[in-house]
């Protein structure tokens, strides 16, 4: 892994990304994203991606990179909103600090993207919430890649869930999880290294499960959480299906297949849903934060089962990672680096950081 | 099977709960809720409970049949709710229709309610939400049955997830699944068979994965969805987690193992959370059950996995029981027959109806 310091990636996220057209307050919200990732250890999501999916999108027209961001409908507690097929991280962030503030007035408040593009991990939006003591929530959806249950077709997105909820003395409680069992990243990387993958991740072309990594990448599906029916995969299906219900549909955007699909084929059409709760709504956010300890804890100390030496609370590795990335530096891998110096070279803008230090 | 008139065993509910002190009303609507469950086919919440849990703790004074519903904090869209110990069903009811009606403001609600008890099939709540052209989502929490990965302890509840959206043509979208694999009762139906159990439902004491029905149910605990952490079961137990942090903690309700738990053993502490969401808030309601049908469609006609006829949408299988029990008669086993005519007799309200016909 090679460390770099976080100020330094950021400057060259948001030179990245305004040399494609983008606003400087745009870049700079879409770097702070992408790092997040990286710090937090989700490196898939995090800088990887810069050229990958937002360069190469922009380079050929397909993410616009002065779309505004428009209200459609709203009310004193919800807002539809459109990207206008811009980035996907300034108008996930600009939503979310909307319905925040909506949530200021009314207790609660919900909103709506549509004709957005990947905004990254799902997991930021909801954190959003935290530093106001507020629960966050927010749901995307993405190209197909899972089948229904009883099905052989990839129609629904790994379409995640992230909810954050604020703790007293312990870190928050971040969940960010697709609704797949895995993701299609680590399907590929058994195919790279040459390995079966575990039987119940995906299927074949068929519809039968298989541990052959090639057989889900070519004509097969992701299996939804749960897996097969006897372990009650649909119910991983019916998650997927109201991730695309309220962050495709209730947003106006696309849906199962025609997300990134073939009614219009330029665009990826993905929607994003957000939600934020105002805990004193509800109860004193103080006695509230005294629970989350108490369940926080009660879960914690409780009896291992064997051989296991720690119990976790979701969000709590990845704060582990980002402390020490603070510290440390933000890790890229080998392969990152060499995907941003390679797309830096081709786009024009140079990938001529220094790590603080390589492991 | 025997075969009720519906109205003959909604007058029997309601004369038995009201020997317990349940107002007419009250007792009607706990009625209506255990009997949409025979209906849906979803026996286990059914009448088979109106004594095992109902009648049995109303009878210890377990349950308050005269507690009122009160409002702890309330803003334009939102409510807290304490049902003081009361009857679940009808706090669930009332506290649905009271966020129904502030959605209809404020274009979203969100309500929690503490200190109840058992409400039966949280989709019941979901689908208040839908003749009115709202999404209804409903979570309760539940006595401690699952185990946190890497845990051995039963910690958490089989803490459900419901969720009703409207369609045009088809029937609604209707998920309501517990965040276990499977419920207890399920394991519990094997061990009376003699049968093992499928590896990956349940664990042993010793927090390892059993076969074994009985190391379950004594001293073991029941998987989140997804089981294992190689299927990604931390998903369904932070599944678990956030159904409990929305309708125990933000509720101000019992937690955890604190549900049903040692800290007030007399009561059951149950929390409930339930949201109602406007469409129009969003988008036309016409345009969005269009979209609804056409997601529908791609998912049942799109081509089924080897030896597999039909791709089921949630609450579809429920839906179809249900038209069949409004011709052919509410369905109850031999087994309910014989717990309602035991119960019945017991309680001072004999099980007296005649079955329309028995198969």
């Amino acid at each position: 892994m090679h460390y770099y310091k976080y100020e330094d990636l950021k400057d060259y996220a948001v030179r990245y990304f305004t040399r494609w057209g983008i606003t400087p307050e745009d870049a700079l919200i879409a770097a702070e994203v992408l790092l997040s990732a990286d710090m937090r250890g989700v490196d898939s999501h995090g800088l990887i991606r810069l050229h990958s999916y937002y360069g190469s999108r922009l380079s050929r027209g397909q993410i616009d990179p002065t779309a505004p961001l428009s209200v459609v409908r709203e009310t004193s507690a919800t807002l539809a909103m459109d990207a206008n097929n811009g980035l996907g991280h300034p108008a996930g962030v600009k939503t979310m600090r909307m319905c925040i503030a909506r949530a200021r007035q009314s207790g609660v408040a919900m909103a709506t993207v549509r004709n957005s593009n990947h905004y990254g991990i799902a997991g930021y939006y909801a954190m959003m919430a935290l530093p106001v003591d507020m629960i966050g929530v927010s749901f995307t959806n993405s190209g197909p890649l899972v089948a229904p249950t009883h099905g052989r077709k990839a129609l629904l997105g790994t379409n995640p869930v992230a909810v954050a909820v604020p703790a007293g003395r312990n870190q928050p409680y971040v969940l960010d999880m697709a609704t797949s069992i895995v993701p299609i990243g680590r399907i590929t990387v058994f195919q790279k290294n040459g390995k079966q993958i575990p039987a119940g991740w995906g299927i074949d072309s068929n519809g039968n499960v298989t541990e052959n990594p090639a057989e889900v990448l070519e004509g097969g599906a992701l299996m939804p959480l749960g897996g097969v029916e006897l372990m009650r995969g649909y119910k991983g299906y019916g998650l997927a299906l109201m991730v695309d219900i309220f962050s495709g549909i209730l947003a106006g955007s696309g849906f199962g297949e025609l997300v990134y699909g073939a009614d219009k084929p330029d665009t990826s059409r993905v929607g994003h849903f957000f939600a934020a709760i105002r805990i004193d709504a509800f109860r004193d956010p103080v006695d509230f934060k005294a629970d989350m300890d108490n369940l926080i804890e009660m879960l914690k100390n409780s009896p291992k089962a064997a051989g296991e030496e720690r119990i976790y609370i979701h969000g709590e590795k990845e704060f582990e990672r980002a402390q020490h990335a603070e510290k440390e530096g933000v890790p890229l891998s080998e392969v990152t680096v060499r995907a941003l110096s390679g797309a830096g070279e081709k786009d024009g803008v140079p990938f001529d950081l220094t790590p603080l230090k390589t492991d």
